[in-house]
């Protein structure tokens, strides 16, 4: 079978282009690597998506967009996109022991934060470790956090921070933030930030919840223990991007898929929504947004080109 | 007081918008002409609003944002915007009784589905008379529809409803549509659109839903009445912009306001979203979508400026 658009992942940019998609009556296949839902799946508690006025699970949030899909058409299938093929007009989507043959193509596949790759990490994702502070920092009330990082998004987040939690250790493993200067200023200037530098997170501890964190200079060896309720990691992202890589898609320098307010990419007949995308807010909000958009684009190209 | 900002117009834009801001600790303030929702509100089931897989009520989805825009601290007051002075660092919002200040301000005052105006109009909307087919169609599946107007919008909306509606006639004042080609002859080949040209509607009647409509011929004034269960209004939208008659923001032919894709106006300071800029898709989704954006465009802006 040929489908109208095949979407590449199934998180909350993903979903968005399906449910509109398939509402369209255009055939939509999504290939979801692991399950569906994407980054926000781990977030306890989402305050900010429009609509829940008292907030939502992430993960019953995308279950719901799951099924808002699920039950206006598209179909749903699980495994990994290793390549695809866009010189023909039909363009394939390659699987590891499968192929798919489609009209469109949405690359909704997102990022992924990078990870300290400490003890005690995996254990408190979702439960104390936050990679988001406009989605958990109103849950850090009068409360000790770590921000870990030393570019412009941990300072900015740091920042942020100083909203709600009542200290902010900011650890960076360098010996200076390559942050924006006005943004290091800003946060030398802050009461409730303690600034420790040459210094990197070698475990994270706790019960039920996050209670320390143990830290080592990275001169001196010296080790400290921190107590936290929450540790907010800001190392930055990685646009899931491996299975472009023989392709003609335009990326910017870290890997991020350019496409225009249309979310079309460099090839016609592709578009790019979401977390992939480059962009100036990643939120849920806006990946289902670009999804909409993506989808939009798609149904017009087909129709343009009589497929 | 100073407001971080302002936003005018409380539909799903500038809803979206309080959440962002308020929830990034800016004191902000909606100023909506009459009650919260937009054209939004009127549709009496939303099905493709990402997050509800039951669809939901339009009015009872934008009573949830609005309670969230309260609840993460945004204020909101009933008046009508006349005008906005943006020439100093601190602009000016201008009711008729009243001057707000602000360092920012975001427009999300939408825009207005232009009406027949025929006997039978106000009365049917959101019960028959629709002005989206993407959020409606579906509940007109099997039923014979009307849609009214001659451009890209009515003809690309009839092809839409030939997925649902077993009929539909197209009615048209002129004797020729002025929708691109491809779509005229697209309309044509469709055996479920009957096309009717020289024509115009004069009323709108049934009891508790819509039974038929009563047309008349432009040249011959012969009288005809045609049975349809819903009738679909496209002759256009007109954007909300008058109050920025006396001003250097750059609008389209058509006076929608032109942003970047972080919704910058050309004023600084000044930012637009949702229906009332010039956009590809208008859908809550990306209303809501928009209204974040702009927010945090704000909120950079304020940071950057040291306001």
């Amino acid at each position: 079978m040929v489908y109208d658009v095949i979407i590449i992942g199934g998180g909350p940019a993903g979903l968005g282009a399906a449910i509109y998609s398939s509402r369209a009556r255009m055939s939509t296949l999504i290939i979801e690597k692991a399950g569906c839902g994407g980054l926000i799946a781990i977030t306890d508690n989402l305050e900010n998506y429009p609509g829940f006025d008292k907030g939502i699970n992430g993960f019953e949030l995308t279950s719901k967009m799951e099924q808002q899909a699920r039950t206006s058409g598209a179909e749903i299938t699980y495994g990994e996109v290793v390549a695809i093929e866009t010189d023909e007009t039909l363009k394939k989507v390659i699987l590891t022991d499968k192929t798919y043959i489609t009209k469109t193509i949405i690359i909704a596949s997102g990022s992924s934060f990078k990870k300290l790759g400490v003890q005690g990490e995996e254990e408190f994702i979702g439960r104390g470790i936050s990679f988001c502070a406009t989605c958990d920092g109103p849950f850090f009330k009068n409360k000790e956090v770590a921000v870990i990082g030393g570019g412009n998004s941990a300072l900015q987040e740091a920042l942020f921070l100083t909203k709600f939690a009542s200290k902010i250790t900011l650890i960076h493993r360098r010996n200076e933030f390559r942050a924006a200067k006005i943004l290091q200023e800003r946060v030398a200037a802050e009461p409730k930030i303690k600034i420790i530098l040459d210094t990197v997170v070698e475990e994270i501890t706790g019960t039920q919840t996050i209670e320390k964190i143990k830290v080592r200079n990275v001169n001196s060896s010296a080790a400290e223990e921190i107590p936290v309720d929450g540790v907010f990691i800001f190392i930055g992202w990685t646009p899931n991007t491996k299975f472009l890589m023989n392709n003609k898609i335009a990326l910017d320098e870290k890997g991020y898929i350019l496409t225009d307010e249309q979310m079309k990419t460099a090839i016609d007949g592709i578009y790019a929504c979401g977390d992939v995308r480059k962009k100036s807010l990643r939120q849920v909000v806006t990946a289902v947004s670009d999804g909409a958009t993506a989808s939009v684009s798609a149904h017009q190209y087909i129709e343009s080109q009589n497929l």
